[in-house]
């Protein structure tokens, strides 16, 4: 499993994943679920992905030889002129995968889907955040609807829906992320350290902050340790259920 | 979906249980989940139900039948010595009942599953409390897993995780559950007011605080308004994730 998240703010864009996947609990590695391309000064496109690893890596690896190789018919995605367009060839790339393993030759039980979330900024709009589904089509992050979570998205979104201000600093979001990403790592075996975590601030057209979170980060232990009491304080703020007006 | 939670503290065992039932979005009911049966001073057992409404009416009918007719070969859930054998005949039950609804007949996509969580206390042992699976097995609570959760658990699982403490008061315990079943009503559409609520105070051998919470019951919402509250203000409490070491 994985969990990623990807936020619209105000100020910009955050993004957070796990790096954990495995087939069964004895098949455990660390894989990078974040990718980053950039044209500094004019577009900055971040991916993160869940789902079959063969086909995450497959459709990010077909996305970057694109780049290379820019006589090739189909369109780069540090070349197409908006972030539609960029997502429309991400969930194209992404569909085509998926069926091309599912063609002929051996059969696996699973399928090989795979969900992603896709945002950023090219300079003349505004920074855009897409999900991705493994037929290729996407929904865009919206006012109501400013977040998307792929993976295992359950443990970690009630903290989310209270937590989330459109205003709030880069250093609010990432607070609220890593308390999302804690609980879910908590609860969860099949999220696991390090997180990658990046931020984008509006029309600054260059990568932010980036980071690898390991398991020895002070500063996300702290807050883990910090949570934990202060959630038991906020619960014992709130009055005791009231079964007095039985 | 469903929503249920049995729990083991020091001074007893509280169960909490949505009720709503659906097949699809436009299919959706209002069904009891929770069921008790007791003698009053020597046992009272208690069963909450997750999965296949068929099912768990079938074995809720089944298990209420051989109370009245103690004629009747199998031994009734009021009579058998111990919390274990009271386990160990609603598994069996449970077992029959979906092994017989999957026979000839028309076929279904669906199993006809269902999970069970089995709690109480008889005269001369402990509370206990047990998890039902659909084959007919149970695993018992222990100190290292106080609580049951079956159906929509996720959701609710990091509240329970962080704010249980065996020694709470009933108040406090019903408080965390019903901050637990907030998040998950708040985040899942197949969890529904109303909410059973039931406590079981140690060697009383009587039911303890019975209720059902409706949508409008005051108790419940005001605990929901602040914890949505006490929540930003703890998340506001916590150092911001510190950037700066980078």
């Amino acid at each position: 499993m994985t969990y990623c998240v990807g936020m619209r703010l105000d100020r910009g864009l955050v993004f957070m994943a796990d790096t954990r996947t495995n087939a069964g609990v004895d098949n455990v590695f660390t894989f990078r679920k974040m990718f980053n391309w950039s044209k500094p000064g004019e577009r900055v496109i971040t991916i993160l992905t869940a789902g079959n690893l063969a086909t995450t890596q497959a459709v990010v690896s077909l996305l970057s030889e694109r780049m290379k190789a820019p006589e090739d018919r189909s369109p780069s995605i540090l070349e197409v002129p908006t972030m539609f367009q960029v997502a429309k060839l991400v969930g194209d790339t992404l569909k085509e995968t998926v069926q091309s393993q599912s063609g002929n030759g051996p059969v696996a039980d699973s399928t090989f889907s795979a969900t992603l979330i896709v945002g950023g900024q090219i300079a003349g709009s505004e920074p855009r955040l897409f999900l991705v589904y493994p037929e290729g089509n996407f929904i865009e992050a919206s006012d109501e609807n400013p977040f998307f979570q792929i993976g295992e998205t359950k443990y970690g979104r009630p903290i989310l829906l209270r937590g989330y201000d459109p205003a709030m600093s880069f250093e609010d979001a990432v607070r609220i992320l890593c308390l999302s990403f804690d609980s879910t790592l908590k609860a969860n075996l099949s999220v696991g350290m390090p997180l990658d975590l990046m931020t984008y601030e509006k029309d600054s057209f260059r990568v932010g902050r980036e980071r690898r979170i390991e398991s020895d980060d002070l500063a996300f232990n702290a807050l883990s340790d910090a949570w934990g009491q202060a959630l038991k304080t906020a619960i014992h703020s709130l009055p005791p259920y009231a079964f007095d007006d039985d």
